[in-house]
């Protein structure tokens, strides 16, 4: 069932800071493996074996962690006209009523769905029933067997809780000089590690009971080269500054360094074969595809402004819950100065391993 | 598929003018017919027979207009703990895993989803997995075959649309005097009529292709007593006062008059024979159970403030959306001052008949 974990989604409305208007970053990866998608449901779907067992007519898609928008409405388009072309290139008729869509967008209780439902393209009403899925992706949200197509993109380094001791004085682990898992301090990362490993294999158990055997999981993402640490990534460097601009505030007193110390973010990037080593893991589950592919834009340097509002978008909702409502703005203008002042170099940074993964259910 | 008409849902968030906070009137009636809903399930829901033909072990349940909460939460509740005790008192084991509970809150797609779903009780996370379905309940809003229990109460007096020539001011059905249809203008009446039979024929239609054989719609709401005007209820007497008051405020010119012309609710409330023709025209349903009963309420003579507060909740939207954003605190203020000059003779007035059916797909 469903937990209430910890749940920062991303920025709602459709202001100038919402994630509806930033996030062509993610969009353009989503598009980047349309084509593979489409591939690989056309190859790997067997649409007779999905509806064997049951009366109904219903092929249900869900999006896990589908955020508010616009990105969401392509990647589920473009699943429902692949399995469309597929029906007319095995010209099959099944037996009873035309199939049926159902789009199940998920994601945590406290995303903006009302923004979502509002802005659901008004053609796709006529394409599918839509139906919004508040709740943890780390868990059941759905019952069992009643899902075909599951599709996450550029999600599963969220993870469901800060790992308890990373924040925690006391400990060994205490992420004191950093507010993300950048790889530069062992017990941290073992921290982090044990908790992604966890919130994963949950994710996977999870899906594993809802989809209906045959049904595919459509997975992708970023994760690190084996032996290279997030703090080399251009990713990484902008996190590690928005931490020193938290510090300059705290020297203002507009936070204080106690409460920057006691901030880690709950997200994880797992390196590749970690990431492999947990899917295999998991016996449910036969590996369709597993590809290493790279961003659109990893060898296009990223304007200032570009940066400063895609994280402003993502991270927004979790500096306020933790640092309260006045330091955004004034902690995201420093971001921007500090990126005029030291500007990434995206030639030297890493790059992440991107991957497209396809998991058939046994 | 859903279509998107002009939709009014009730007033969202959680402030003192919420409908969350105004729909005790709601609530007192929904309590009225637990018991009632109780027996209905228990001696009229077939559990075998529902899933004889899937492999899933699910029974989904649906609240159509749904709106905010808190009563749509105590309604599934009831639907779901008297479906257990159904199962222990007929100890039957039945097959396969144990049954799992969808439940689907259904309302326009511009209900606040987001105040719904914040606001689920946290144990009601252990009982079912929620989803929100944005969509008109004239249309489908669901797959075909997919419904086990249906319900919807005090809602079934929303039409899709304003009846088309009430606001044309060539057609002698203008509804020039009223914002309402009160019964008192026959052309009115007649457009109204239907529109009704067109929306609510809409519901049943599209209700009949959602639920399984087998599966039940439980309806809950008000009619007129055959022969009566809706303009000789408290209700009708109340809405046609909103109307003077908008005068009022025309007069003043914070609206106009024209625009209040053109102004006619999108709600019928249907005398109970022709509401009961309505069902019988159907012939996708049994009816197994067709009572007439009285709002626990009935008798009780409601303070103003709860009056106006009620309305308040129920109308914010239609009239924002209508008059601008000025006018809604103006016009409920007046409202309260003229039913303290004008006080309502709840003993004069005459009663709405409640009406509780349960209907089962043939």
């Amino acid at each position: 069932m469903p937990t209430f974990p910890q749940s920062f989604p991303m920025n709602g409305g459709d202001g100038p800071h919402s994630y509806i208007h930033n996030s062509s970053y993610q969009k353009v990866a989503i598009d980047g493996v349309k084509e593979r998608t489409s591939e690989a449901i056309l190859e790997k779907l067997d649409l007779e074996f999905l509806n064997r067992n049951s009366e109904e007519n219903i092929l249900r898609i869900v999006d896990f962690g589908c955020s508010i928008g616009p990105n969401t409405f392509d990647v589920v388009q473009n699943i429902i006209d692949t399995v469309k072309q597929k029906r007319l290139k095995e010209n099959k008729t099944y037996i009873g009523a035309p199939l049926e869509f159902q789009v199940c967008f998920n994601d945590q209780p406290n995303n903006d769905f009302n923004t979502l439902f509002r802005t659901q393209p008004f053609f796709s009403r006529k394409e599918y029933f839509s139906v919004g899925v508040p709740g943890s992706f780390h868990g059941r949200v759905l019952p069992k067997n009643s899902l075909h197509i599951g599709h996450t993109s550029y999600t599963l380094h969220w993870l469901s809780n800060v790992p308890q001791h990373v924040c925690d004085k006391k400990s060994p682990a205490l992420n004191k000089s950093y507010i993300q898992c950048n790889n530069l301090v062992d017990e941290v990362t073992k921290a982090y590690k044990i908790q992604f490993r966890k919130d994963f294999g949950g994710f996977l158990e999870a899906r594993a009971e809802e989809l209906v055997s045959g049904g595919l999981m459509i997975l992708s993402g970023q994760c690190l080269p084996d032996g290279i640490p997030k703090a080399l990534t251009w990713q990484g460097v902008v996190i590690d500054m928005i931490g020193d601009c938290l510090m300059d505030l705290a020297k203002l007193g507009i936070t204080s360094k106690e409460k920057i110390e006691l901030f880690s973010l709950p997200t994880y990037i797992p390196h590749i074969s970690e990431f492999k080593a947990n899917i295999e893991q998991n016996e449910n589950f036969n590996v369709e595809t597993m590809e290493e592919i790279s961003h659109p834009m990893d060898y296009m340097p990223l304007t200032n402004d570009f940066i400063t509002s895609m994280f402003r978008a993502i991270l927004n909702t979790i500096i306020e819950e933790h640092f309260g409502e006045g330091v955004v703005n004034e902690l995201f203008s420093r971001l921007a100065k500090r990126l005029d002042k030291y500007p990434i170099d995206f030639k030297r940074c890493k790059k992440y391993v991107n991957y497209f993964i396809v998991l058939k259910r046994k």
